[in-house]
């Protein structure tokens, strides 16, 4: 029988060995559990970045223990959490923001308990990675069984902290986003789906043309209107040629066939863009 | 009991969550499922890479289900297919040419099936995400038992894509041969092997001085004759010395010692070169 | 009841299949173990890099099989072995210091054997892969219970190869040691640890302020001192200051709180510095 599955993702890279720290001490709790690298490539420290990660792969995931570990801030006050969701999944990191989308994605937290048993952590917690020392035991004694109950108290879900990442938002005409995510081609995901596209410009098919303007820190137009065309897959598109499509992860995703987008027009995650038709 | 092999090589990059929610499709289905990743860092959309990295890792392997996604042509009608080795094997991946290269060196392509039943594939099959959509869960559902007449009709091995890649040559003393592939540390695999050279050039052994030429792509020398000698490893030639040996994976290869051969010389996948012995 | 434990350490990168090829092998011989990826981003042929992971990894492992290669001299006389530690691990790979530190975090050595019994090797060993050839099927067969004296000769333990690396030195006031490894963040580590810190400048407390010299290979001041600040987390530092701190691999390590000591310091592994406190 297959043993309880634990998904990683983290910040950490993959050429020094703080990744296979964090399994070794999960094998040595749990030696059945079944590893599932989601990514260590996460940008250094950006915290959205991580959460648009889980956000995008949580529901491909069978249920399980999903530890999650971007954290800048190890070592101080915020709190190390165990999240419980709808659909029985456990997700374990820092309270910084990490793990609220992805946890929503899966139809939301039931239950938020903070990871203070020191029956659960190694004997000595370093000061410096809490990935090793209370993260990764947390997981592994949750896949072994362990209720979220017995690592702390409860904490109240209105006190978790939340990123502050702006809405999609429509208005004649107009869609406003935000750059979410960079794929390893280039491809550019905003935080907005073909709801909020289509509830600002109105059924939208095959061959439309869009046109897409980066937006400066200021709210003033920074880099020149890029003309695109909607299609269905990147392949649509001729080689080179710039398009918007609906992404694997029921995103908008701004692309270049066979080039990268992100390094060709600059976008960046945080970056706010708007999409109108072209007149 | 061990479970079912499943490797997976793509060109997905490690950085986003491609390669996790592919994985997160295979454990839902087929939660006994022993994952091997072969390599994900296949160059973007380099079909003939792929297929090398394949044919050089296949023979190493178990007999396993073994998907392969590099696929330029992602949503359009290029078929999804299985094909069925000698071996045992079942190679699951885009009917562009990437399969072939690995099936031969298994001892060849039995059976080739279309993977058209819905039943087999996600719920919603997105339009610029066939591994996770697609081949992830033909994988498993192979690695489950489901045989291969379940996933579609039988395809006329004729009508197979290959790619276009040109043998080896020999001629009086010449060696015509294409660079494959370049691995990790720079060394330059040839697409030819022991027999090749020894056909051209007569018995080769240890410290017989030769010439490299790389040919341009009308046929014209581009650039200097490259002098070096045949060694049976790496280790045998001085630091910073151009060898050529027999690689691990039974082909030609160009190298120097703890250096670069392929950013020394510019030798990329698909470039003409030439051998003869040194005069 | 999961399969015993084999970790991987290697300089092969991932982008090309030769850690696939490892593993592949493994599996057809044992193919119940889990397999565990220290890390294949040993930086290419730097033997104590790859021992500095060794070393940090090992006691946060399950008891095992480790296997590791880092091996420029593959092919050349230099001796494939297994150690066997106090703590009943077994650590496969070349017998040119890369195994030893790490052994010896784990207890150290209680015997040692050469890997020469040629049923325990593939049916073909290459000149250049003994990864695949030599140490995989070496690392499986022990996991399958194999016995170290089935695999060749007992080896005097005197003459095992040694690395040359120099041990920390404390005198009046002054802490001298060598940089050790760089992880991902650029985080520095040194080959000291805070008995060692503390010899040399007392007793040591959040806020000490500190000064670290580089030292040039000759001995030489060459770079400006540099002024930093004893802390217990990287995150007590303000962004972008300097700190040392004990990281959580029980060693001394300089950093810069969300930046790149290595970079800005161009401290790399194998140089010497030393620390004071400021007068």
């Amino acid at each position: 029988m297959a043993g309880p599955l634990i998904s990683l993702t983290t910040d950490f890279g993959l050429n020094d060995p703080s990744v296979a720290a964090c399994k070794g001490v999960i094998w040595r709790i749990a030696p059945d559990a079944r590893l599932l690298d989601v990514s260590h490539g996460v940008p250094r420290h950006e915290i959205a970045a991580g959460a648009a990660v889980l956000w995008a792969v949580l529901p491909s995931l069978p249920v399980g223990v999903h530890m999650a570990v971007v954290d800048p801030g190890v070592g101080t006050a915020r709190r190390p959490i165990v999240l419980r969701t709808v659909r029985g999944d456990r997700l374990v990191g820092p309270d910084n923001g990490l793990l609220l989308p992805g946890a929503e994605r899966l139809g939301g937290v039931v239950a938020a308990h903070a990871l203070e048993a020191q029956a659960y952590r190694l004997a000595t917690v370093s000061r410096t990675f809490h990935g090793r020392d209370i993260f990764a035991p947390a997981a592994a004694h949750i896949a072994n069984g362990i209720p979220d109950e017995a690592f702390g108290p409860e904490i109240d879900l209105s006190t978790l902290v939340r990123l502050d990442t702006p809405a999609a938002r429509t208005s004649a005409g107009v869609l406003e986003a935000t750059v979410g995510a960079i794929d390893s081609f280039g491809n550019v995901q905003l935080l907005a789906g073909i709801a909020e596209l289509e509830a600002a410009l109105g059924p939208i098919a095959g061959g439309d043309a869009l046109v897409l303007e980066p937006v400066g820190a200021g709210g003033t137009e920074r880099d020149g209107a890029i003309g695109l065309r909607w299609r269905l897959t990147y392949g649509e598109a001729g080689a080179d040629e710039p398009l918007a499509c609906l992404d694997s992860y029921e995103r908008i995703a701004v692309a270049i066939n066979r080039g990268s987008a992100a390094d060709r027009y600059g976008l960046r995650p945080g970056r706010p863009i708007r999409i109108r038709r072209d007149a």
